[in-house]
């Protein structure tokens, strides 16, 4: 009998923001994956280092940050070969996923390698989306608001039709893209109703007004637009 | 001194999906309150009341379900004041919230009319959007891809320009109006794309192909959509 495979939503960042299976199924873990950027300290690690067990195995995926994909499916095709021998022993491995784990995580892309074979379970985490919203204190949409949650990196033609279509607009990996998607949503008259986060639920959380906002964000970092039109109840 | 008006998201039904800070600040809480349909059970309640201690003040919303404003309005009202009455004794006051509070959460009323004059922090919970992608094992949006939350009671022809525009769509509030958001995902030649999930996390849990779902959904069901265009890594 083969192992199960856990991807486990952590939450935004603060380790009480775990849900309660999370803090179960990790503390009980003999085998846990981890995403890392290169080199670095590893972000998922560390929401969850609190809960770990001794002598508990760690496979630590290291993932280049380059443009070029095939390093990145390199490291994933590594990462899956070393879960499975360990799933193969009738162990099960717990992967530790920042926010929810298939809301733009990279979890999605062991789903993709080792799903047909082994039984998977993902437990879904708090999203840094409403995280967000929680700490700016933004209610994100309600009624028959709609709401798109936009790349920054997208064009800003792109960016400027999808943000004008909804209600409620979230936009996610803002970093260096910072300055051009503030002109954007500048163009579009909404600067005033835009909101910028970094690090939510952190000590290390700053949020501030997007005109405020520093020229240059770092990768933990979105913006949240609501448009308010639809007065509340 | 007054009191904190905690708003407090529980996830998605399953109370293991409740967060850690979740289940602390109900546990010591001494003042509850929770949105109900009038009559009925509240569904926020239900999740989590393992964790009541005895004795807790209860205060229930009863919400009526008509479409003239009027009697919700005077619902959120009433129950403003009598958590302002606790509030201002110097106790706490925690407020249960399915899901997460500020993701299409009826938490919006009680802060649009307690914030300006109490302290309120929101905990971000699990929504059922994730928790429904989780089950489903669909990955709802990766990289660059665009997703869009659509309530259900939208016109078709907003429905389909919202539909078109996204990678992955998700569709709330589904209930009376299933059959016609199927005949538009159909027009749009997505139909073998969406899924259908109801009571996500529960032990009543229900999903399947939108192609095999029940002409009638109940109130928590929700569709997704995954376009898949973007091949994953
Ligand atoms: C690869 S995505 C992962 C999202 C994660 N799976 C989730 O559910 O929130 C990384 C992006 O999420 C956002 N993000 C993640 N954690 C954040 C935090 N604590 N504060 C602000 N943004 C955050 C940023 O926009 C970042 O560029
Ligand atoms: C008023 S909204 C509340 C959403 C909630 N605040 C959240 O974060 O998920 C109610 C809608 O949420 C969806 N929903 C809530 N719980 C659900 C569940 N367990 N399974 C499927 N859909 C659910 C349904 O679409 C329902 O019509």
């Amino acid at each position: 009998m083969s192992g199960t495979l856990y991807g486990i939503g952590l939450g935004p960042g603060d380790a009480e923001l775990m849900t309660l299976k999370a803090a179960r199924l990790i503390g009980s873990a003999r085998v846990v994956a981890y995403p890392a950027l290169a080199g670095g300290e590893s972000f998922a690690r560390s929401i969850a280092a609190e809960l770990l067990a001794d002598g508990v195995q760690e496979i630590r995926i290291d993932v280049p940050m380059v443009v070029d994909r095939a390093p990145a499916q390199a490291a994933y095709d590594k990462a899956a070969d070393e879960i499975s021998a360990a799933l193969e022993t009738g162990l099960d491995v717990v992967v530790l996923c920042e926010g929810d784990p298939f809301f733009y995580g990279s979890f999605m892309y062991l789903y993709a390698r080792l799903s047909g074979r082994f039984t998977v379970e993902v437990v879904p985490g708090v999203t840094s989306m409403t995280a967000s919203a929680a700490a700016l204190g933004l209610p994100l949409a309600a009624r028959n608001e709609v709401l798109s949650v936009i790349p920054g990196p997208l064009e800003d033609e792109a960016l400027k039709v999808l943000i004008a279509a909804a209600d409620s607009v979230v936009i996610m990996k803002v970093g260096r893209h910072l300055e051009r998607v503030r002109r954007a949503i500048e163009g579009l008259g909404l600067l005033d109703r835009a909101h910028y986060i970094e690090r939510a639920s952190l000590v290390q959380e700053r949020r501030m007004a997007l005109a405020e906002a520093p020229q240059k964000a770092p990768y933990f970092s979105m913006i949240l637009i609501t448009k308010g039109a639809d007065p509340w109840l």
